[in-house]
C-alpha cells in the first residue's frame, strides 16, 4: 500500500468520507488512489477557497470534519481565508496539502514556499515525513480536527507514492465535557449570551426555560457558526453588529453569562467607541467554554431555575407585493423557507431583515458568517448540501462577497446540489459605504466612492450562473423573488434568483 | 495630515502611482483620502488575488512596484498565491494591509488572524506602529520592494486614522551592479542559461554576439518573467518544461553559465528521475546573479569574444484553415500578434507550440508563469495594460487556470484595458493528465479521471465574460480565431475570445 492509499484508508476508517479537491502534479497519487478506496466521495472545485469553505460548511452540518486536497503553499494560501473562517467557527477540517518530495525540497523549484508558515498560522499542522508514518500522522490530523481546528496535513510527493504504508487509527471522538453549574446571578439584569454549540434546538430549548424562570435574557452572538431557528424554538435576538446598537443592547446588564461564546466585542474598532461591548460594571461569568458541554450545563441550570419556555409560533410573513428592498427580500424568505432549510447567511447589509422575518418559519438551520472573511457563503452551501442530501439549502449572498468564490457555482452544478443561490444585488460594497462613515473618515469624494461600486459595470449574475451550469432568474419584486425561490426549492439541483436591490 | 495620506503621499513621492485595492472597513481611511492625492491611480479588484497579481504584471512591465490595498489576515490570504508568484519572478510589489487598531489586537475580533506569518511568508514585512513613523515605513517598504521583493506593510486602522503622519523618503533607486566578467569556457558544450534581467532585448543581443563569436549556445529559464521576442531579436529557446526533454537539451552541456538564473531544476519531482537538469559532470558558473547587470556582464563578454550574431527574421505563420487545435491556435497568434504586444502566457498545455509560431512576430514581450501558482495570468494581464496603456495585450490562458482569477475581466472592463483574453478551451485539467502518467501513477480510473475533467458541465466563457461587461465570441478553426483576435486588437476595451480545443 502506497502512502497516498494509507491516508485515504485511514481517512475514511475516521469517519471522513468527502474531500473537497482541488489537486496539482504533487497530489496525482492521491487521485489515483481515490479509485482504489470508493468510500471517499471526492469532490472537484475550481478553486481552493471552495474547496476549504466547502468542508467549513459540511462539518458545520455534518458535525464531523471533510478533507480537502490542496496543491504546495499557493493551493493552501488560496484556501486560507475560508480556512480562517472554519478555525473562527471551531469548524473541524483536514486539510491534505500536496508538496515537493523530501528530495526535491533543497532545490527550490518554482512552487517552493514557506507552506509550513502558512499551515502554523491556522492551526494544528504536521509534515508527514516517512510513509511508514503517515497513516498514524492522517489519524493524529484527525484527532486534532475533533477537537475544533483546522488541522493540515502537508503530504510530501514522494511519501505519497512510495510503498510501506500503513493505515493509522483515530482515538475515538470525545464528548464535550461536563461542567459543574456554579451559582449564578439570574434575573433580568443577566444575559445568557449564547454561541458556539449552545445554539442548537436542544440547548436553545433549555436557555428558553432558565430565562422563563428567572427573567434572565437571552442572546445569541452575532455571527453563530450554527444556530437552530423557527416555530416552536425560543426567538433569541443575536447581538447586534453596528457598535450605537450592540452598546445599546447591553447597556443595563450587570451580570453577563458566557456559554459557549466569548465576551462581546466589536468587529472593528471605530474612533472613540469602546471595542469591548459589556458594559464596564458588568460582571462577567462563565458557565462554558468552547469543548465543555452548553447542553449538560443549561439542562442543569434549567432543573435547577427553569420555567416554561416561550416559544416562538409558526407566522410567517406575507409577501409583500412591491419592488424589492432588504426588508421585501426578509419578507419573502420568511414566506417561502421550507421546512428543514439550511440557511447560509452571507447577506451583509441586505439581510439585516432576516432574523426577525424569519423567526416564525419552519424549523431550519442558519449558517453565519464567523470570521468575517467574505466568500464563504456558496462555498458552505456546496458543504452543507453534500452533507444532508436531504434538505433544501439556501444562500442569501451579498454580491460583492459573491464573486470571491463565484465558482462554487460550478460545482453546484457538477454535483447537482439542491440550492438556492439569492444573490442581494445591489451594486456596491454597501457596507462599507457604511463603515466609511463609521470609522468618521470623509467620504463622498468621488475617488473614494468609486472603490465601493460594483455598478459600472454592473455584474449580470444570471449569465455568470449560465456560464457555470446554473439556471438563473432574474426578479425586481416581491412577487417575482417568491415565485422564482418556490420554483427552486421544488425542482432538484441548484438555481440562481439575482434579487435586484436599486434603492 | 493623517496617517492613511502620509501612507499615500510617500508611496507618490516614491513612484508608486497605482494602487489595486480590494479594501475593507480597516482600510476606509486610506480609501478616503485617494480623494486628497489625485496623483495615486486607484484601481478596484472584484478579488484580492487580481489586485496581486496585477501588481505582480504592473511591476514586470513598468520597472517599478504599484502598491495593493488589501484587507487584514484573509485579505492577505487571498492574495498569496500571486504574491508568490511575484516573488518567484523578483517583481518589486508593495502591500498595505489594513489591520485592526492598536488598541483592538487584543479583543480577538472575529477577523484577527496571524497576519504576520502570512506577510513574512512571502517577503519582506512590517507593522507600522506609529502614524509618526508610518511614512518612513512606506519608505523602506518601497526600498525593499525595489531590491525585488514583495514588501507588505501592515496598517493598523488607528495609524491609519490618526493625526500626526510625517512624509518618508524612500531612497534612490539603486542600478544593478556591475560584476567583473571571469574567464569562462566559452564553446559548442558551453551553455549561456539566460534569466531574470538577462532576457531583455539588449541583453540578449548582446548574448547572441557571444555565442556567435564562441559557438556557445543560448537558453532561456522555462518560466521568465519577461522575455523579448520577435524579429530582429536572436530566437533563444527555452529549457523544455518536461524532465525527459530538459535533461535531453543539457545531455551534452559541459559548461553551464548562469546569466540571471538559477541552475535549472525540475519542475516536480518525478519517481526515478533527476530533480537537478545539469548533467552530473558539467561545470556550472555563475555569470550574474540577481542585482547584478546582465547587460553589463554579457556586453562585456560580447565586446571580448563576440562575432554577428544570428536573429530572427520577420517571418510569421500562416492561418491554418482547419479546426483549432493547439499548434492551430500557436501559429494564428503568431500570424496576427501586432507590434509591441504583450504576450501573457499562461496557456499551459494549449500554449507549447506558441513559442516557435512567434520567433517570427513583431517585436513583443512574453511574461510567463514565474512561480507556477495557476490564476496570474489574467491579473497579470490588468496590470500589464495599466502600466503600459498604449500596447495592445493578449492574455493567452488555460481554461482551468482562467478560473482561479477570472474576476479579473470585471476589472479590464471597468478599466476599458485594451485586454484580449485567449481562452485555450480544451475542458479539461490537461496538464495533470499528462502530470498523472509523469508520476507514474496508475491513470484510467474513472474516480481519478473526473478530477481532471472540466467538461461537466462545460463552462461557457462568453456567459461569464458577458456577466462581467466583456464582449466574448467563441471560434472552432484557425480562421474564426484569426478573424476574431484582429477583431479584438482593432477595438479599444477588452475582448474574451474562446477558442475550442476539443481533440
Amino acid at each position: 500500500m502506497n502512502g497516498a492509499r494509507a491516508v485515504i484508508r485511514t481517512l475514511v476508517d475516521a469517519g471522513v468520507e468527502v474531500c473537497f479537491a482541488n489537486p496539482g502534479t504533487s497530489e496525482m497519487h492521491f487521485v489515483a488512489a481515490l479509485d482504489d478506496v470508493p468510500q471517499m466521495r471526492a469532490v472537484l472545485t475550481l478553486f481552493e477557497g471552495v474547496a476549504t469553505g466547502a468542508a467549513d460548511g459540511y462539518a458545520r452540518m455534518a458535525g464531523r470534519p471533510a478533507a480537502t486536497l490542496l496543491h504546495l503553499g499557493p493551493g493552501l494560501g488560496n484556501g486560507w481565508a475560508n480556512l480562517h473562517n472554519a478555525r473562527r467557527g471551531r469548524a473541524p477540517v483536514v486539510n491534505v496539502v500536496g508538496d515537493h518530495a523530501l528530495t526535491h525540497k533543497r532545490l527550490d523549484a518554482p512552487l517552493e514556499s514557506d507552506l509550513d508558515a502558512l499551515a502554523g498560522a491556522v492551526g494544528w499542522w504536521r509534515r508527514s515525513l516517512t510513509t511508514a508514518h503517515v497513516g498514524d500522522d492522517v489519524a493524529d490530523a484527525v484527532a486534532a480536527a475533533r477537537r475544533g481546528q483546522v488541522a493540515t496535513l502537508v503530504l510530501p510527493a514522494d511519501v505519497s507514492w512510495s510503498e510501506g504504508g500503513a493505515l493509522g487509527v483515530a482515538p475515538p471522538d470525545r464528548p464535550a465535557r461536563t461542567v459543574a453549574v456554579p451559582d449564578l446571578p439570574l434575573g433580568p439584569d443577566t444575559v445568557l449570551f449564547l454561541g458556539g454549540d449552545a445554539l442548537g434546538a436542544e440547548e436553545l430549548l433549555a436557555a428558553a426555560r432558565v430565562a422563563a424562570g428567572t427573567g434572565a435574557r437571552l442572546m445569541a452572538e452575532t455571527f453563530p457558526a450554527r444556530m437552530a431557528r423557527g416555530a416552536g424554538l425560543p426567538d433569541v435576538p443575536k447581538l447586534p453588529y453596528p457598535p450605537g446598537p450592540a452598546l445599546a443592547a447591553l447597556a443595563d446588564v450587570a451580570h453577563l453569562v458566557l456559554v459557549g461564546a466569548p465576551a462581546p466585542v466589536a468587529f472593528f474598532a471605530y474612533p472613540d467607541t469602546p471595542g469591548s461591548f459589556a458594559p464596564e460594571d458588568c460582571t462577567v461569568h462563565v458557565l462554558t467554554e468552547p469543548g465543555e458541554s452548553a447542553l449538560a450545563a443549561l439542562t442543569a441550570l434549567a432543573e435547577r431555575v427553569g420555567g416554561d419556555p416561550v416559544l416562538a409560533s409558526a407566522s410567517v410573513p406575507t409577501v409583500p407585493d412591491r419592488a424589492l428592498d432588504p426588508q421585501v427580500l426578509a419578507a419573502v424568505v420568511g414566506a417561502v423557507l421550507p421546512e428543514g432549510a439550511v440557511l447560509v447567511d452571507e447577506s451583509l447589509t441586505s439581510g439585516f431583515g432576516l432574523f426577525p422575518a424569519t423567526a416564525g418559519a419552519p424549523r431550519h438551520d442558519v449558517l453565519s458568517l464567523t470570521g468575517g472573511a467574505i466568500g464563504d457563503g456558496l462555498p458552505m452551501a456546496v458543504g452543507a448540501a453534500v452533507a444532508c442530501p436531504d434538505r433544501p439549502v439556501l444562500a442569501v449572498q451579498a454580491d460583492g462577497s459573491a464573486m470571491y468564490t463565484l465558482q462554487a457555482l460550478w460545482t453546484m452544478a457538477r454535483e447537482q446540489l439542491d440550492v438556492t443561490v439569492l444573490v442581494c444585488d445591489n451594486g456596491a460594497y454597501a457596507i462599507l459605504e457604511g463603515e466609511l462613515r463609521n470609522v468618521g473618515a470623509a467620504a463622498g469624494g468621488e475617488r473614494a466612492g468609486r472603490l465601493l461600486d460594483l455598478g459600472s459595470p454592473a455584474l449580470d449574475f444570471v449569465s455568470l450562473a449560465a456560464g457555470m451550469g446554473v439556471p438563473g432568474v432574474r426578479v425586481t419584486t416581491g412577487p417575482e423573488l417568491a415565485e422564482a425561490l418556490r420554483q427552486a426549492f421544488a425542482e432538484p439541483g441548484p438555481h440562481l434568483v439575482d434579487a435586484v436591490l436599486r434603492s
